[in-house]
């Protein structure tokens, strides 16, 4: 230790004054510099900024992570986002991502299914070029082929209705699996995110979304218990230009209000809130993720205990999984993406992240390729082995920045909380616009900064390159034969079904929906049982529920 | 701030007891974590393993960085190390990578110009494959072509007897510079590294490489003041196989060496020492690497302050350049080198450097392509320009695992230079072998834990891929009758040259290198002056001060 180690606070503060006077003397005009939470930072952080941190991991309100022994014990869950072509496509793939360390299985669907449409009905041209197109119990059955689903966990990005667990649980019922094997995670399940900023994946209007949303959390509670059938989503309102404070205020707020509903249709918080899971975006703003993530788990687990009356440790905990942000790559010089999302990866793993998806370096041009997968898989492999990130918990705990600026974080996230709640919570702040307006501010600041130049992204508005010398990678598309094949088989597979199984189930579902008592999930996981399509379940619940149109806010 | 901000000793004590029952609790059989310098990694560091530390950058020791202002006043100099072909094949790819944001440059002469040889004289097949062929002033001319040397740093690999660095000198006077204008770096000029680590770029016996290191210090203090005439060596070190602890004290060790050597010749250490400067491989091992700068700062403040007797702070100040680790990349799947090398410079950049390289993802393979050099130069740009990682001074300033593994790190070291002090210092402990089988432990060590599989390498001995996936870039050579052409023309000028002048020049070296009192370096620059070329000086030295033949120590 040095002899330095020990102020008097009006030494200190001495000291801190005399350097700042160097500091201006050889900088006269130093530039102001801000995040991209707009807050302004220090070029320096002392001890004066902070006070000693005694909270241990695992300890409320966890700013040092949820867990006791966090990545020492249990590396984060490496998933990986894949999809692509038809179900054996996929599972090629998977068993692929799997065999290099993948543990977890994390299934995107083909847009159609985003859009609620069966194969049958789109043009065929794009179908599986972003995503796998899975239509049915079967469709499911195959991708997930050799694969042991009791044991591995099965990330599904599925939107209200949530035909894709549907079908999971009529497969697992196939193979004689029972549902409380099940385990994983229902991305793409917060509508309100859909309905502010990801509009492919909003299905049904607002009120459908809200039931469907509680009506899928009771059932799961109680028949698919290790399942978490809500992933709060962050990412999409940052990647539509929500600040990191912001997306991160704007994804609890909606936490609160998922709870709210939850307990308002007569349920236990310590019951469904160690389910909830939360999803975000890793942008490249290296610190302000770290301090973002970290003052995240401080503002729920308060939420989670003072306001929404847990009692369970297990109901405080902020689970999140993190994927670095494809808003921070660029189409010129692909190849230097891969150091872009080396960079993200570590600020999520810094951040105490549970599960991490690194987004391959084409994926700002095309469905990530094989190549593309394989790096973004090696590069957490090299963080975890290679790198010994996860040799200490919170490695970064402590740090006059951090610590000063989790602080900081955490003040502006509640602060905005407070305008949401204020408008009257998440739902209708959203009903409103006055959260996509917020957005649309944020996303139109950085735009300005980056068109001035004030924000540099390389290749883009600085160090430019001859686009030739980087060739990018062709747009991987499946086989058409292939497909058409695929086509013609899932119509014949339609004229066989017994019709009229098929017609009562979807009628039990219009009832269902109807009826403010049923459990509208139940009748989506009975329809799909005796065999209704994926785009049969949106259909009906579109017309018994309601079409999501959204709305523009300016 | 948390309500768990200030903590009590006692209370917090406990605390951190309960945690550890906690943590043993869960994780039983815990594995016991070293890093590579073999320091046990605790797995949780909170504010009881450190006190604030309450110096300012700028201040001694200079733990936060050496400069008040630090990467917020002014970036690290991004120094690319490209060479390849002719000297105009090298003024190519340099234009390139100035043109990128390279704002130094630097120059890596082919490996026959290492050895001591002229083109004329080697195998052709090789030439200018992994690095420039320069073997005259007027070739240094060509390879700095529209380069403003009044402002740009240049730094030359040049080795004994700095043949380079006469080029440049010749150059200079020929465009009429005067040398105090010439500012840079002489890399390679640390003659205990390659003896110990880099045989081929060792061509003097001891005694003489000594002399001459001297004599060039003392004359660039008195004729050529903005150069740095000495950049002590890490890398060969710790590339051999050095932990990190043990090549930052290697380099501290050979640093008081070449101090002590200057004094003895008469030298004033507050002239000489604030043109020291330093040179280290940057492993992934991501905070050890941060704690050895950190410590490696502060050691050497206080050798330069306390043992040298220097009294100017400029003299105590650690500065250093940095180049990402090669020898952690891999030959497989090498584009995941880019991952690796972004967070090798991280760990360099959290390091205070103030220079740094990053490697191309294909060094693994081969000399850089053009691709590889511009990724390399685009890492740099996103981790200044997008990650905000220069925003604020020392950011993990505080981290409780940082600032106590810096303390270790410090503890080490000091530990390390005392055996070397105690077998009569640098030049003594490397004579006697004693540094190299340190060194030799430490690789077998290592090699040891790789092959248990205990230090994962990604793709080497885990997640390995076929290799066909990963298609290897062709190794650049420059075209055959392109060097032909060269070599036939050196031959003609060899010819044209006032032989007699030459000759005459030569024998002045010699009789410089026999007389105790001649500045031999000088002597360097008279003979390039008169038209001797690279091997002809290396030969007269060898001659007389005897070849560089480096003893195998078991």
């Amino acid at each position: 230790m040095t002899d330095s180690h020990t102020p008097a606070p009006a030494a200190a503060q001495q000291r801190l004054r005399e350097w700042d006077r160097r500091f201006k003397e050889e900088l006269p005009d130093a530039r102001t510099v801000r995040n991209r939470s707009g807050q302004t930072i220090q070029p320096l952080y002392t001890p004066l900024d902070v006070a000693p941190l005694m909270e241990m991991p695992g300890e409320y309100p966890y700013t040092r992570g949820i867990y006791t022994t966090m990545h020492r014990g249990r590396s984060w869950t490496q998933r990986q986002l894949i999809g692509l072509g038809t179900p054996e496509d996929y599972n090629r793939r998977l068993q692929d991502v799997l065999a290099r360390g993948a543990t977890a299985i994390s299934l995107l669907p083909c847009n159609s299914v985003f859009r609620g449409y069966d194969m049958d009905t789109v043009h065929a041209e794009l179908l599986g070029t972003c995503g796998t197109v899975i239509n049915t119990a079967e469709h499911m059955g195959r991708a997930l082929r050799g694969v042991d689903i009791r044991n591995v966990s099965i990330a599904l990005n599925d939107p209200t209705p949530f035909t894709l667990l549907a079908f999971l649980l009529v497969e697992a019922e196939r193979q004689g699996v029972a549902w409380d094997h099940l385990s994983g995670t229902a991305n793409q399940s917060d509508y309100l995110s859909h309905y502010v900023a990801n509009h492919m994946f909003y299905r049904l209007a607002l009120g459908g979304a809200r039931r469907l949303l509680v009506d899928k959390i009771a059932f799961c509670n109680a028949r698919v218990p290790r399942y978490n059938p809500l992933s709060i989503v962050g990412q999409h309102m940052q990647q539509a230009g929500a600040t990191p404070a912001e997306a991160m205020a704007f994804t609890l707020s909606s936490g609160v209000q998922y709870a709210r509903d939850c307990i308002a249709a007569g349920m236990d918080p310590d019951r469904f809130l160690p389910r909830f899971t939360f999803f975000f975006d890793v942008s490249i703003s290296f610190f302000e993720e770290i301090a973002k993530f970290r003052a995240g788990r401080r503002v729920w687990a308060r939420l989670a205990k003072e306001k929404l009356g847990a009692r369970s440790e297990r109901s405080w905990r902020f689970k999140f999984h993190a994927q670095t942000s494809g808003a921070d790559l660029t189409r010129q010089q692909p190849m230097n993406n891969i150091a872009r999302v080396t960079a993200q990866a570590m600020a999520g793993i810094f951040g105490g992240l549970q599960s991490l998806h690194t987004d391959a370096f084409d994926e700002a041009i095309s469905c990530p390729t094989a190549q593309g997968a394989q790096i973004a898989v090696a590069t957490q492999n090299i963080l975890r082995c290679e790198a010994g990130l996860t040799d200490v918990i919170d490695p970064l705990g402590g740090s006059y920045y951090v610590e000063a600026l989790t602080d900081r974080m955490e003040e502006e996230i509640v602060r905005i909380m407070a305008i949401v709640e204020d408008a009257g919570g998440m739902f209708e702040a959203t009903r409103s616009g006055l959260v996509q307006k917020m957005i649309g501010r944020s996303a139109l600041r950085f735009q300005e900064r980056v068109e001035a130049g004030e924000q540099q992204i390389v290749g883009v508005n600085c160090y430019q390159a001859p686009e030739e010398s980087f060739p990018h990678p062709a747009l991987e598309r499946p086989p058409k034969q292939e497909m058409e094949r695929f086509i013609a088989e899932f119509r014949r597979w339609k004229e066989a079904r017994p019709a009229s199984q098929v017609r009562c189930a979807l009628d039990s579902l219009a009832r269902a929906a109807d009826d403010g008592e049923a459990n509208v999930f139940e009748a989506v996981v009975d329809a799909v049982r005796a065999g209704a399509t994926h785009q049969e379940v949106c259909d009906r619940l579109r017309d018994t529920m309601g079409f999501g149109h959204v709305q523009a806010f300016v």
